[in-house]
């Protein structure tokens, strides 16, 4: 970490400061420019908070040099982490793993009915809201532990793990009993008490980046939980919010290799939130497996037009078909298999 | 609501399409444009989602005219909410309220000697964080309900109120006993659960604006308060999201009159959160007055430099209480006091 | 194009507005909803300017419906645009071009050792900057004259056709006279002198997206150059501004079907401005072809870390060459070629 | 500068980078971290390129101490700027300045009716603009000369001195002949060509903020101007773009303390473009001069709603003198006059 001093700082101050450093056990590198004077601490700064270092009048900047992050740190574990999900493997040079479904579970009939459609597909795992995070008070709030218990029926009859979003450490059990992969929502990135509780599972969490989080708050809320004991963490870019507003959100591929060299965790992309558009959905999905990703969450509706929620983002089955056989020849040229 | 098609839509889809917002009560006003066809909803149209109702691939657009909020609409409620904490007047022609105090409680003699310099200043709440959303797992995360506790003390010392963060449901029932306004925090402006949670208590809610939520979603975040049954909220700016990296935050004084003209809601100003620096803090208060706003939530610690989060963004007692006179002065130039 | 007008507006208010419409040419569709009144204008809208028309203190909303755009708008003009530069065909379902080079332009021997690379590694046309867009006064400002005259040898000698950044209108014949397609950078995208002297020209131009521009401020710019009566635009995406700070800018790839939607015109993709990192570049232009781009251009340079401008985005020419041979491939599956 | 190499570069590629600084009069400060190696230059960084060094494989990052910008610095330059136009003082303790006037000339008529107005109600400049950067080739482009020509009668008229924008070097004789003050705009901030051509001038520069552009990049644009020559250089704040769509644009207040902080020059806000409406102007106006600004720009039209351009940002007379009234309240507040 770097201290930048302002050049007419005391010379009692300064050693005071190095001192402060020095008796937490960092080394401290001390250096004078013309118009500033710098000093380096070497040592652990993860647990640093630059904003009560700046705190001090003669202190003019603090730029850290180490990643704040450790357990989900490359650097620190160089080997890819694999998830594994009801059998199913996700990250490192693993296949590709296509998780579809509709936005809302409506009822039984109608998740087992698209479940059977994903995996006639060629999809590998289904997704579906039971809670349901809405913007407005008076809209659809999800069928709750009936939607679970309906994705539970569709998974007994077709064999493939669910995925579904957790909006609060209250359903939890339920959670942990009944589903494959807990997702926290974009909303709740930052909602710590969640993290710290699905950290005390052993489920893997899909972890949504949030609206308008950079994607080193991204991390630390993968090591939020991680630090919490679970490791099983899978990232998820869904868009972020940008001024552009033809799209719901802008989605940002460039993550996929960032994240690949930052941590070892696996990355997978959601074009449906991110564009908001079923139109969009198709070639943003190729371009992500072209970029590297290591999955796709995908919304599938049998009939997008009636749908409970988020019909316009929704894939019909044999356009989900049609993502999946292209993906597959764009997969193989990168070495990857789908 | 304004639906456009593309012009070449089949006549019997159009007819369907009317057909089913007629069954629903809506009055259909049609027009027929060289280029688009063009369907006029008339009638409450809170309840209908343009992202269901954009699935149909006719559907070119679909254009929101009346708010999608009801309870929160100045439109519907033209007076002037004023919510009351402790006997605290805030919104409508009242005083100006300075609410200030440390990011963190640190003990009860650090909060309670704080509390004595808020009130001294001027000051007419005191604001603290004992639980503490933290970007890093291994940052303080706050004395908890130890933290509560000492704030307690400080108030039965000085007389102030307090106001403090809610970080989840499991601690709702401490927040209503021992604290006079509970602060919905940026990071859970859209958790839904908690929201849900808040508006079935009676106690002032102070809202914070999420990172980088639209004005209409903030306001959708009271709604849900609102429509819970709990119409005492209170929003709060803090700075959203931006490009500018010189600035933590940056501050938007523009809400100040925009929630005035949609809302009948207090509006107060967080200088702190917005800026991350102190030097920042006294213009921005003042131009924060000037603007209109119903009050300021300002962190104040006597020792920023040892302060255990966020001491960038503290003022010390005697900065703060300059903020407070001057503040004063702007506040008769607008007809308001302090 | 719709008007919403408050719903106390005095009837002769009403009748006054729909009289200054018609009275221009446009049938005005008057409506009447609970809280609000609507009038929709039908007939040509792109001349009206939303905000003349809102300064009317009783209009509470102006909403287009159609596009601002003609002459680049798809449903005018629903074949694919071909531009033709020097032979080489852009857009529709030509082959996809790949344009690479320096950032600058460092001289003769540099330029053509770069562009005999390119040309060995695949590549179709030869980029480099002349003139020079450099956020500081003190930075390289590129070689000018000089350096347009050293590109031209550089085609010479390899047959490549040449594209450089047009940077004022003083120097638009040397560019007209010597270079193949001119580029107006995203800093010159709402530069409308400029836009307005090369639609003046026949010369194909390459339109860069602003920093901060919406996809219909670009097509605007597009419309500009097409209303001076040159019609050989192509648009360039190079990334957007928004709080990420990992990389440069944010690749928008959204904009490739997006673009293909809304207007007629070949899309390109410039991956070393978007991530300014060399190691994201092969990921983020296998995905740009993945999503369906007309073409890519590229910074390549021999030895990026002497590079007088620009080295950390470049690509060695051995990593440029393997770009284009997995881009043939993934091309091939979207059945393009390359 | 400070530079990190990743902690397994080779010793002598070390020894070959540290040597290359030293070659160029550095002092280079070298420090070895656990996991980084660090290397501090000291020495005049503002001619460095970090996108250059960056190139370097080894090299992880790349952190700037010093501003790049001298000339505009605050630390080589303490004393404020007062730049005079016309007799007028803009800067220091000088009285704060208020710019009145249209969005468009319109005519002679116009424009004196109009300065006579901004005149009585107290201000103190009259803004005008003769040639217009507009986002559509359809919309009303301006004047052009005879609108220079309809300020300079309108100037003397009233003797108010007169700000038109500049957009192409091609007019800057007419402008230096006829102009008190030349604004760049913001769409325009970043067009370096015209930036060195009005630093060849001594006329008042306006420079605006460009809409997506940082704090730092925009006093890079005005070292642009400072270094050709013209130090008369006046920032203008008008609104950066964000997520946000209720406001055209986010007014960012908070740069008026930090232009202060880091250069000597005069800041003013322009409240019009910032929020595009109206209603939002007298509290921006109030809240940026209790924030310390030097002056304020804004739109007057005696009848916006018949306005060529943006009426529904401009102020009419009335309500522009009781801005004027109000503000020059808040001013004696902070000990400025008005």
């Amino acid at each position: 970490m770097i201290i930048t001093l302002k050049k007419d700082t005391p010379k009692n101050e300064v050693e005071r400061i190095i001192k402060s450093y020095e008796d937490r056990g960092f080394q401290v590198n001390n250096s004078q420019g013309s118009n500033y004077h710098i000093l380096g601490l070497i040592g652990d700064t993860t647990s640093l908070d630059e904003k009560i270092i700046k705190a001090n009048p003669w202190i003019e900047d603090v730029t850290r040099i180490a990643a704040p992050y450790k357990k989900a740190n490359r650097l620190f574990h160089p080997e890819d982490t694999i998830v594994e999900a009801a059998g199913i493997k996700i990250g490192g040079n693993e296949k590709i793993v296509i998780i579809g479904g509709p936005c809302s579970v409506e009822g039984e009939d109608q998740i087992c009915r698209i479940a059977q459609e994903v995996k006639d597909a060629g999809g590998t795992m289904l997704r579906g809201g039971a809670y349901k995070p809405r913007t407005s008070p008076y809209a659809f709030q999800g069928l709750e532990s009936e939607g679970i218990r309906a994705m539970a029926e569709a998974r007994k009859r077709t064999g493939l793990p669910i995925v579904s979003e957790l909006m609060d450490a209250e359903h939890i059990d339920e959670f942990v009993e009944n589903v494959d992969i807990i997702q926290i929502g974009a909303r709740n990135m930052q909602n710590f008490s969640l993290l710290k509780a699905v950290g005390k599972t052993k489920k893997p969490i899909l972890l949504k980046r949030g609206l308008a989080n950079t994607i080193e708050e991204w991390i630390m809320s993968a090591e939020y939980i991680m630090a919490g004991g679970n490791e099983n963490v899978i990232l998820c870019e869904r868009g972020i919010r940008t001024f552009e507003k033809y799209t719901r959100n802008t989605l940002d591929l460039s993550v996929v290799p960032i994240i690949k060299e930052k941590t070892h965790l696996p990355i997978i992309i959601d074009p449906s939130h991110a564009t908001g558009n079923w139109k969009l959905i198709e070639s943003m999905s190729l371009a992500a497996i072209a970029a590297g990703a290591d999955g796709l969450i995908i919304e599938v509706h049998d009939n997008p037009e009636c749908a409970w929620s988020d019909g316009a983002q929704s894939l019909k089955p044999e356009k989900f078909a049609n993502v999946i056989k292209k993906g597959r020849a764009i997969a193989q040229v990168i070495g990857r298999d789908l």
